[in-house]
């Protein structure tokens, strides 16, 4: 099965974006691409730099943007992974993943459940945490396990994708440097992200999938000076090994074959999921073992 | 706090290999270590490449191998983590890591709680799974979330120790490739080695000390050649940065600052502790979700 990540740049409104993305898809598509995945929010820009009340108007449309990736999942004829800003009620918002089956239909939602909120990243003003828990998604091109973004961060979201049958671990994002930070500390920061997603894949024997979007966006507060998203959208195979990974500051198309035999070969000679002791991990349910 | 990670060869026989560990517990102590960490099962050979009875016999000498130990560390004043094969009853053995205080008293003992099974490494015919949980260590340089080898595939055994307030994770490990191995696929093996627990200390913001053997070992059953011990202990900080590595194939002592400071301020712009969502993580004690 062929995939197709796409990083881009945010093209300074909505209408230019999507419009890219369409092309970009469609370009995935025609080299034969089965499952397309967006980055998180692609949309627009990452407008969770900021806490602004009219930034919940980019919420309004939501259903109509369901059925505009729903239509470019059946012009394309592929499996789309979306990400969108969900208004669910007045005063309640998701960050939810649409996934789209190729006729278009929908094959399901991830309402991102982990919320991080740091300078420059104000989502939990925005999103209340997901309530559809941690399940995968059925699609013709196998069981995609959709997380987003400060989700990567969590081993457990990553081992009850898996224990679920998750074939593939994807993980639309939106993750960059402050300029001001040094150069070791953006090395750090880049390689950690990078690492301990590996770490999911490593550790649960699945292919993982990672998005970003790329390209500097400012913070027109003045609060702060921007993002500059660090783009390197990549996929690893069942013993992390890195199959594909994108430039730090150019849109792109990765493409990557997804061998469910290669998981199943690492699984044996691995197979860690036969020794976990259960009956001890009663404790990843508290908060802090004080 | 300084620590020391000691890899070494297994010397032919036990009297020549234990020598050679206190020689260097020696060297570290002279050269300012407060921790001094050893490999897995360190006193002698990794007996467990076959299954053979007669290997219990060398857990015979536990309760002296323990004095021993516990002499080592108060000779030397420095806090000990040994690796041990430890006889419980007639037909009851464990891998045991037995920690001393700098005094010479025991500070705590882990047993392996997950133990592996694969052709060269036959540790469920020798080991019990252990039963005393994941339960960190208190020494005098701090709490120390000591696991062995096979746990640091395992990123609920971290996750807890990291509840239970451990501040460093420890794993004596033997790991090796297998000579006959393409270079492909033992670049794999090691690189997810090290990866996934470089991701342990990512995902809880602590410091993360593995040892591991170092040297070829026969199979003298002939069924194996044998196993080439892959050495390359190493030291993660709290964002999994490396900060000490060692060689493949040589004996090193490797000396690094554990600084609790800084896992302060990486938990500060990284809280990954404030927002797990733990309603949602009973099925982490499920085998898997059918």
């Amino acid at each position: 099965m062929k995939a197709a990540l796409i990083q881009h740049r945010y093209e300074g409104n909505k209408e230019d974006t999507v419009k890219k993305s369409v092309e970009m898809i469609k370009k995935a598509s025609k080299e034969g691409a089965e499952l397309v995945v967006l980055q998180e929010l692609h949309q627009g820009n990452y407008f969770c730099i900021t806490e602004d009340v009219n930034n919940f108007d980019l919420a309004e449309s939501f259903e109509d943007d369901v059925k505009f990736w729903s239509n470019a999942a059946k012009e394309n004829g592929v499996v789309l992974v979306t990400s969108l800003f969900e208004k669910r009620a007045a005063g309640l918002y998701h960050n939810t993943a649409v996934v789209f089956e190729k006729d278009g239909s929908i094959a399901g939602k991830y309402r991102k459940m982990h919320i991080p909120d740091d300078p420059g990243f104000y989502e939990k003003f925005y999103f209340t945490p997901g309530d559809l828990g941690f399940e995968p998604i059925d699609t013709s091109v196998g069981r995609l396990g959709v997380l987003v973004c400060w989700d990567q961060w969590y081993p457990e979201a990553a081992r009850i994708m898996a224990l679920k049958g998750a074939e593939v671990l994807i993980y639309p994002t939106a993750i960059g440097w402050f300029d001001e930070d040094s150069e070791e500390e953006k090395k750090r920061q880049y390689e950690a992200w990078l690492t301990v997603q590996r770490g999911h894949a490593i550790a649960n024997g699945v292919y993982l999938i990672a998005v970003n979007r790329v390209g500097f966006e400012e913070d027109h507060t003045k609060a702060l000076n921007g993002i500059r998203f660090w783009g390197a959208s990549f996929v690893a195979g069942p013993q992390g090994e890195i199959l594909k990974r994108a430039s730090f500051d150019k849109e792109e198309i990765l493409f990557v074959d997804i061998d469910k035999r290669r998981m199943e070969d690492v699984r044996r000679i691995w197979p860690f999921f036969r020794d976990r002791r259960i009956e001890c991990f009663k404790d990843l349910q508290k908060r802090f073992c004080d």
